[in-house]
């Protein structure tokens, strides 16, 4: 069984080597009529590439570990689904580890991964200090973060996020804003989304109020206390600009309970794009993250750390506006 | 740093071996302090176990592989959140592979399990014949199918599922009722959901009417043409239940779009008890599936078939009614 090669795979489903390659890498346009044929020939000869600890004779192991504060967060599932989708192509597995948010465990996880002998790690961390990744060796990219010794930082273009936000809201008319987001202990990239939609609204002469959920509300994943603060405050806003489709979801909730009807009443725009935005009523206008380029970008700077090469270590990737009905 | 051992953490922190084995393990009641101080504690002195890499002395990795159709899918999402914090409490780590529902794919990643050393596969397929599975040597559960071969099949008691929803609705007055779910190639339990459902109505002379989406929109995760063509055929119907909560996401947008009021003109009853559930305008009523238990009852039944001793082969889980606005 060990000794089946891609040769004899080509040669039991009558294709190239080239084109078995180009299915088992996901490469260039493949028909799912050619993909059955080369895995039915897999299977009939038992083919198995790439095991994931095969690697280890080279002194690592052909796995991308996956460090988040939440796995349900509607955020994380996307990254997780993208980052399967991208590890495969380039014949990796994926590992997944839950930090809960806690800035202790996500160093012991951080050291556990190099123990691991993983070929890198991407971390999402709102706490974890420029410190704790000093002394490790192992490709590391942490994403929402700047600054961070050691590794690469990738984020999106909040400050064009906020920016498209409070463009989009004020050329709708709305005079009367709020922004909501997330209290966060280290200065984090993605509170230029709500600072740069201030300054916009407030150069517009617009009224606009910031509220920010705690800690605890962000892991928890429940913001209707910080919403009901804020529109009992602000009973007359017209437009709302919550920087997470998760905040916008909750926010829908709420405007309906109070009998205010969006967009008719207030707008609102989300921010990440998740499949969410698309399941809510009505679906939600948002700033779109460029969920899959973080990934793919974040899996080219680890190959490129662990092969000893130089890299871009602080790297922003724009945002658009998707709008829908809200 | 290879020396240090539980013991040097349990000194380092001043507390019991024991205490650093209930952090590590996530046994019993641990406040957030004490956890605290043992993670310090470890990451002073670089103590680090179980990398999953470790067991390979025991021809064993300490990884569970999971094997999804989806990965964003709310349900699956909800599965690899579980999946993690069950894994942990057993020290071991989880690999994820997305099949993308593609039965030969499948096939192919149990034998890249198999030969890749894991402890064991959850495997969630809709498509997998009992013949694929009859070969491998490694422990695997699959979940929703029945009578597969060489492992352990856990369901949730979707036969129940249907008959809580029929109870529900037809309590609260519905007479002219839609069932929709999704037309599966091999027999699923899952059935049950929607035929249980159809026969209480039925016996209860309500009007009751099947729609099943394509294994095509499953996949997409679109039902809305599904949906459409139930509430074009049925414009009076007056309670609908939606085998998942995705689904159920996209009945509130199309009724919202037909201006039919939910719960005032139509009820909803949903299925899985996912996050969204919660997420939604209204929150929904849906059949509560036991996830968690789901995911503890798989790996007692990995942990017992790697070490050679025998198990119930067929496990049904009970699920319950929540009911919200909907």
């Amino acid at each position: 069984m060990a000794n089946v090669t891609i040769k004899d795979v080509a040669k039991e489903a009558g294709v190239a080597v080239e084109t078995v390659s180009r299915v088992l890498n996901n490469r260039g346009y493949i028909s799912q009529q050619m993909k059955d044929r080369v895995y039915e020939a897999m299977n009939r000869i038992g083919y198995t590439p790439n095991a994931f600890a095969q690697g280890l004779s080279r002194g690592k192991m052909n796995c991308i570990a996956l460090i988040v504060p939440h796995i349900t967060h509607p955020y994380f599932a996307t990254v997780i689904d993208h980052l399967e989708r991208e590890a495969e192509k380039r014949g990796q597995h994926i590992i997944i580890y839950n930090s809960n948010g806690d800035e202790q465990k996500e160093e012991y996880l951080l050291r556990l991964c190099q123990n691991s002998l993983v070929s890198g790690v991407l971390l999402f961390s709102a706490d974890i200090s420029a410190d704790a990744l000093k002394n490790l060796q192992l490709p590391i990219v942490v994403v929402e973060r700047t600054g961070m010794a050691n590794s690469v930082n990738i984020q999106c273009d909040n400050r064009l996020g906020g920016e498209l936000a409070a463009c989009y809201l004020l050329d709708k008319g709305c005079r009367d804003l709020l922004v909501l987001g997330t209290l966060n202990n280290e200065d984090m990239p993605g509170d230029s989304r709500d600072e740069e939609f201030i300054r916009i609204c407030t150069a517009e002469h617009a009224q606009v109020h910031r509220y920010q959920a705690s800690t605890r509300q962000y892991i928890t994943m429940d913001y209707h206390a910080c919403i009901n603060q804020a529109l009992d405050e602000h009973p007359s806003c017209d437009g709302i600009f919550a920087t997470s489709d998760l905040i916008a979801a909750q926010v829908i909730q709420e405007c309906s309970r109070r009998g205010r009807r969006i967009p008719q009443d207030l707008r609102l725009v989300g921010f990440d794009d998740v499949p969410l935005a698309q399941l809510l009523t009505p679906t939600l206008t948002t700033i779109r993250q460029p969920i899959d380029r973080i990934v793919s970008t974040a899996l080219d700077a680890i190959e490129r750390l662990g092969s000893g090469h130089k890299t871009t270590s602080d790297i922003v990737l724009p945002v658009t506006l998707v709008e829908r009905e809200s």
